[in-house]
């Protein structure tokens, strides 16, 4: 948990003003409606959804649904980007940790 | 593990002769090596990666360590689609599942 809280600090920075819903252990549908309110109630035209290791079927799931279930032909997917991390563990092993980044768009 | 064998028989027809790898249980090193053969051994110019539900971070895994590390330079990303299937389980429910296909091209 711990982690993640370091990582959303650091990528709100690099973020900045930009929407972006980070997929981690809430529940489902926290997720969902916060992508739903980024496009109804905040004016957003792009929301990046994003996750890192094992969240990212999570991620998809959560674009998915808010895509074709709550905003359908409202918003959809513009791009998909997938990537690599690489840190240092407690071990001092390199660990390999594969990321996702799904930008949502207003249709 | 029986849902898994029909899925890629119908897949298989669909996609004829493309290059196609399923991720499922199997061990990671054998889609990874999979893969690799394809564009090495095979001549395949494109492969694509298919995953569903909770296989999806595998399968960003296994395009990931194909890409950066065996085939670096060789081999990229070039096309990632997600989409939803529908269909009844066993207690007559909808259930709806993600997918993902991710496209690998040389380079």
């Amino acid at each position: 948990m711990k982690e993640e809280i370091n990582e959303k600090t650091t990528e709100k920075q690099k973020d900045e003003d930009a929407h972006t819903v980070f997929i981690g252990l809430k529940p489902f549908m926290n997720y969902v409606t916060g992508i739903v309110m980024q496009f109804t109630t905040r004016g957003a035209t792009e929301v990046n959804v994003k996750a890192r290791g094992k969240f990212i079927s999570r991620a998809v799931d959560v674009a998915e649904v808010a895509s074709k279930r709550f905003l359908e032909n409202q918003i959809k997917v513009d791009n998909i980007l997938i990537n690599s991390e690489e840190f240092e563990n407690k071990e001092g092993r390199t660990v390999r940790v594969s990321t996702i980044d799904i930008k949502l768009k207003k249709v």
